[in-house]
């Protein structure tokens, strides 16, 4: 079993998810610059989400470059994450129409969390699969980027608490953190992780 | 006429199918978690038709591993399971919208029914197209569980007259049915039939 | 120039084509099994464009079967056909919001009529492509069924305006011709053409 | 690295932005023909943007022909080009929700300069990537049609300021310049550059 179709349906998932937030954005009231101004946090909001999942296709599929073999465990963990991404529209929608309310941002990255555990689910899953010569976990290492992320999470969905745009911050750092650095995509898989919460 | 586009259609469908649920998926009324409490019903009524989109998009492609020749019969059979399947969304939608009220909840099983009933029919036309030495014939054995699967959705939906919870544990075993017991998914396709009304 | 991406695109459009007439299905008034029977005009409409657009796959399908080069040309002519057959969901809705009135249902015969003319340039472009010894040229032969789908289309359309359930049941027709005889499906390409106005 | 998935996830992405515009053209308010002259504006704002996303695929379709190995800024400089086309069914919206105003057909104008750009820091990444060699650079060569694109558009939205409909007169000029001469299909790359604003 290989992974053409597996990556075949991630891909059509993840280009569907990218696609429809952009539905759900909201028209300005009136057709002034000004009225433009009113749509700006949710394109904003539109911008984080569109940048995660895009960070995840890449990181998708650089994960799925390291497999031969695909088994039901993979295909199943693999359900999971497409899972938790697919809710981001609807959290993104919903930070949106509340304006990054308290509740909202913390929801939001809950969701990201949740996701990033299940990217870390997959990696496992595909690390027991390869068995003891496993590519993917040479590749790993010990993931300080993808640790690194779900700390960000945590404290970002906590900091919330004190002011949301700390959580947007500590948000948007993750993806700038897995932006930046593109030295780990060139390789077969860089020795930085291949998730954000890898 | 190999499998490749049918799959890669019937995996763009399966794909639009679970993710614009999301889209349908109504917003909470407000931004506090107690508002998060009033969609519950309703991220519920998502997560089963996700998991059961996410468990005949699994079990399609592993039906399609043991076809090397596509004919007619099997294309339109097909395009029948994908359309009980894309009438999904709309009875979510509606189970939702009416909380799981008595009718919209019989009509979900029905539909899941139809479907089940539609693999089925896909698994026939296969089996007849292979002639006496079918590969699928083999692997589906007597398909206890398919046909465990088509009288859960029929006791459930009737039970859904005395209490429509006894309903939704029917549909959910059903599920549970075909997520737990992941040897079926390691061999080319185990002995427990491919569907959930194969 | 291989027709794989021409074939990956047409497949993701016509599968979002499909699937999203479903997000527009209205739901009942209610939730008993009498509200059910108010959608039903609209889930007719439905079927109907369901069936059309797996028609158009299924004859895509066996159509780019025919084809070993793409030219710049190809793609013009597919798109042209995308372009109307995604005009299919809006005319749907609107025959469905407006309970099958007069002009709506003409309407949506001239867009099926449009996409039958496009499709048959379609079939032009390609065999000019490819030269006196067309391969489709000869599996096309007189093209009975494609010629009498487009006289049913113009005929329904007219006949729209004295009942518009003639006109329905014209376009209905040409469905079931193009459904029943799946030997056309089975050898390359039967003798019967590869699309509704092929 | 091959270009498989990501020529996957962009015809998946480009194939839901082409298809969802039609999701969001409102229905005539009746069922006249008469009705149907209100709804002519936002279906030719549909049309163009159609043929922009159009343009875009076929000539993304050529780029990639050129590309044997990506590079991750390969992959994030197409993703660019992804968000910014993204973008387009919300100003196709706007423009039309609004009666083609000013400040939404300029908008609109710059989004579809951004993805120019994008476009065209796309060709200049594959450039790169490519060595001094580069399959592409002779292909564009001073890439004229690319170059008065950006111009057209920049003068479009600038001229909107005087009259609305002189900018969209200019961004349909460009779509037709790039729709007319075909030349550039066949070869590998013709002589004129791969894109609207290459």
């Amino acid at each position: 079993m290989t992974t053409g179709r597996m990556e075949a349906f991630s891909d059509g998932v993840l280009a569907i998810i990218i696609t429809i937030m952009v539905l759900e954005l909201r028209l300005p009231d009136g057709s002034t610059f000004a009225s433009l101004r009113t749509v700006w946090p949710s394109l904003l909001a539109y911008v984080l989400s569109f940048v995660y999942i895009a960070i995840y296709w890449v990181n998708h599929h650089h994960l799925l470059k390291t497999v031969d073999h695909v088994t039901g465990g993979i295909l199943w963990a693999n359900l999971d994450l497409l899972f938790w991404l697919s809710l981001l529209p609807f959290v993104t929608r919903w930070m949106s129409v509340e304006h990054f309310a308290l509740v909202p941002v913390v929801t939001y990255g809950i969701v990201l969390g949740l996701a990033g555990v299940a990217y870390s689910i997959l990696q496992i899953v595909i690390i027991r699969s390869q068995g003891p010569d496993s590519a993917l976990r040479g590749a790993i290492g010990r993931d300080v980027k993808g640790t690194l992320s779900v700390v960000l999470f945590v404290v970002g969905a906590a900091l919330a608490f004190v002011e949301t745009w700390i959580a947007l911050a500590c948000y948007a750092v993750v993806a700038i953190m897995w932006l930046v650095p593109d030295r780990r995509l060139e390789p077969v898989i860089g020795g930085h992780g291949t998730g954000p919460a890898g």
